[in-house]
């Protein structure tokens, strides 16, 4: 019988104190949907009343989230010290959420009552058991995060227990038990929750909220999990403050894949690598390539040495089967990479390749990554690269010239382009304004080929990633484009490299349109 | 009496295997220099004899670097299987390397051995044993990696035993327990190094090596250390395949500012921050801000409630001093500051605001930051939005016009840019062709003003990074452009924000100049 852990949501309000980062209404909207579609057990949306932002989230929450897994939790704090709890503003606007769960911040930390709040620690005490009994009072379930525990607990362990108990006997569901500023060890966390769930036992569920500042979020969480929590909070991609929260995309799969325990609802474990990418695409922020079980580069294979093993034995360097968590195995080519590497991509792509083809390419790939292009991150031109050396020539369109004047004058901006083409023996010269020079450029072409291409109709960019390379020598330095299209049935991404921005804009976007018009649905 | 823990620091080896990274020899030389200064106790260099750029490396450490603190080590493997050892290749390159220290991987798992090697468990035993016996006999200090090691020993602990006492009995210094496909977790680290300790006792020094694939590569490395392990690899970080290697950065503050070990001689922790970044730096590949202990967001402190707090009790949310480790506490100011934050800032620039000019920041940020902008990034723009604020302006210059034009004509780029400014009563225009648009507009606004303020000849750009916001608009999309210059003294980032990468990056470039000339020394 495996034990089930109740995994809690924060992306939307701890998640969102990433520097950088900021989402409207809909974004939050959009997310929330997502960790549904996960199967989290909850999530939290924020401080309802905060500000009007969160005002109208809660208000569009409560008309237009219908959840299907999911409980949606208001977050809040406890009464203000000597306040009254029925004119308490915080927990006014908890009751006026209109969720079934609230979630408080409570202080149980003793120095943090009487140096923060400059109050006793009866009246710390008395905080917590007023807010929770008012809160059941209104039928609401009642989860308290104990701010500060960990250091609170090293201190000064009485009050740290007087706090617990004050939720406990008057009826909170769950104590959460915080890391807040992120500095506690594994062994620490084990220790104390364990001394906790003695102290407590199974009256109430304890919980556990870490923050990464030693690195070590995730693995305290799994530690709390040992010492007998059986909820725990944090964020997707670890998103959160200063070094971010406890990353639920890893703890899930560790706690679910690794161990005897269950996070999510049947079948719900294979959507984290997508729910965790459209999440990141909402709020505008990538996902670390790096990022255990979802990121790109998880499952990734590169040295030579390795490449060749993963081909006799697969968990020799995949810990887990990647589908499990709906990512997949993938081969890197690189400058490094040797024939066999060619030929499984060849194979891959239903291209034949013969031996010179084979030795074409990797001299192409060593010259043009030593350039500063990479073909890890532009598949579509690696394909075009390796057709090419088979003998492949498109004969879509050819370009003549392109001219892209900007000027300011009195603080205006204008930019136009000029793309003249040959497509068969039809000569066609289109000029485009654009907001920018690449808008500019791709609105002139796409008018140019598209004529004779409807095809071209359906396909748009959907992504432009610039990098500078060497930044060392600033403007004069190089400059790699990635461009991202899409044809509504499959994506793909191309890549130009100049010390010319525009330049390397140029080559990406024909490649683009190129592979566009070569694998457009028939 | 605190413990020492070695670290060993594979960053030029396992490190470069990390997705689009490459490094040339200067940057590995650069790379080794900054290890010594941070004090680490080995230093791996890579395979010698393995391709030109490691034969290369090797025969310029041998002359060009001299280490004052660190030990250099040549990697490699044992003996082939039914191979001789005084006719092996790869111990031929390590002894060949010239270093009084080498690091050999070995297999320690019995089905590597017999699946991967195909051969028997006698040879896999005797590979070890022969491979220790002739690098020592050649006045080798030998460190044995053994590859695979906790997924052998959970299979067949008896082969993995034999393996370590092969290396140990012809008298390897160190065994290294290698987690290679990362799917360790550290309760499973702790008591498998805990096993070995018993078994080995203190006759060899247990090392530990782990990826992070599990998100758990520091809290493992640490589990390794209660376990018994003194010496620990992994590069500074994290750099390296998949999800990357235990990362150093922060396992050594982790080991020695919140435990009883030392890792680095007296004085050099304060140096982990800049020895990070500046390897990041010489692979072109920025430390992720919310890295631990050297991140920028590490000790950053943006949430109202958080900015209000940390006046009070700095601890509260900041788990050691970050100057321990050459950090710093920094205030960021985004569209959620208050005014104690602006305040804060302020002072700290000696710019003296009134009420009404605080509220008049704040309502810029809020505009600006909602285009686009986003100054928790360029505190130089930031200066100048407050000194504006404060009723400043200034008089360098005025620019008049400006014009680039960039046009292909038959393969070839051509880029020019002219640019009309007013210093004081004098009228000036120049063209400049640029090898970029940036770098075009540059020269010539550098040109056009440069006449009447000398100083702008010690000024220069380092850094140009360009974000496509809101890539779902892809080239329509709001480009972000954050410019970094110096002037030898101090670095300054500014930014600018449109729809137009050339007008962004046009803004950016302004305030660059007149941030320098404004703080130029006198």
């Amino acid at each position: 019988m495996s034990t089930p852990v109740e995994i809690f949501d924060t992306t939307l309000r701890d998640g969102l104190q990433v520097e950088g980062v900021t989402a409207t209404v809909e974004d939050k909207l959009r997310i929330a949907e997502q960790l549904d579609h996960l199967g989290v057990h909850f999530i939290e949306g924020g401080w309802p009343g905060a500000n009007p932002k969160d005002i109208e989230f809660f208000a569009r929450a409560a008309t237009d989230l219908s959840l299907t897994t999911s409980t949606f939790v208001a977050f809040g704090s406890t009464r203000r010290p000597r306040g009254k709890v029925d004119e308490d503003q915080t927990l006014q606007h908890l009751l006026d959420a209109n969720t079934s769960a609230v979630c408080i911040v409570a202080k149980s930390s003793d120095d943090h009552v009487t140096e923060a709040l400059k109050t006793t620690l009866d009246e710390g005490s008395a905080m917590i058991a007023d807010s929770v009994e008012f809160l059941l009072a209104h039928d609401r379930q009642v989860l308290v995060d104990m701010e500060h525990f960990f250091d609170g607990f090293k201190a000064n362990p009485e009050f740290s227990f007087r706090a617990l108990e004050a939720a406990v006997v008057k009826g909170a569901s769950h104590v959460v038990l915080c890391d807040t500023n992120g500095g506690s060890l594994p062994h620490e966390v084990e220790d104390i929750v364990r001394q906790v769930h003695a102290h407590v036992g199974n009256d109430v569920v304890i919980g556990i909220h870490c923050h990464d500042d030693t690195g070590c979020a995730v693995a305290n969480s799994m530690a709390a999990v040992r010492g007998g929590a059986r909820h725990v909070q944090g964020t997707l991609n670890g998103l959160g403050e200063r070094t971010g929260n406890a990353n639920l995309t890893s703890i899930i799969p560790n706690l679910q894949l690794k161990q005897d325990y269950t996070c999510l609802p049947e079948g719900r474990i294979e959507r984290l690598t997508v729910v965790s990418h459209r999440v990141a695409e909402t709020l505008n922020r990538a996902v670390d390539p790096q990022a255990p079980y979802v990121g790109s580069s998880a499952f990734a294979h590169k040295a030579g040495l390795h490449v060749s093993a993963i081909a006799r034995a697969k968990d020799a360097y995949e810990h887990v089967d990647p589908a499990a968590v709906g990512n997949g195995t993938r081969f890197v080519v690189s400058e490094m990479a040797g024939r066999a590497t060619i030929q499984m991509k060849a194979d891959d792509l239903g291209i034949e390749l013969d031996g010179p083809a084979i030795n074409g390419v990797i001299d192409d790939l060593k010259r043009l990554e030593h350039e500063g292009y990479h073909f890890e991150a532009a598949d579509a031109s690696l394909e075009l690269l390796m057709r090419r050396a088979a003998g492949w020539q498109h004969d879509f369109f050819e370009v003549e010239s392109m001219r892209l004047i900007t000027d300011e004058l009195g603080d205006v901006f204008n930019t136009e382009a000029t793309v003249k083409v040959r497509v068969g023996d039809e000569r066609h010269v289109f000029t485009a304004e654009g907001n920018g020079p690449v808008n500019a450029i791709d609105t002139a072409l796409r008018r140019a080929v598209g004529r004779a291409y409807p095809a071209l109709a359906d396909i748009h960019l959907t992504d432009y990633k610039v990098r500078i390379l060497d930044g060392g020598e600033a403007t004069g330095a190089v400059t790699r484009v990635l461009l991202t299209a899409t044809n509504g049935e499959r994506d793909w991404t191309t890549i130009g490299v100049s010390a010319n921005i525009i330049e390397a804009s140029w080559r990406a976007l024909e490649d683009s349109v190129v592979y566009g018009l070569l694998h457009a649905p028939s």
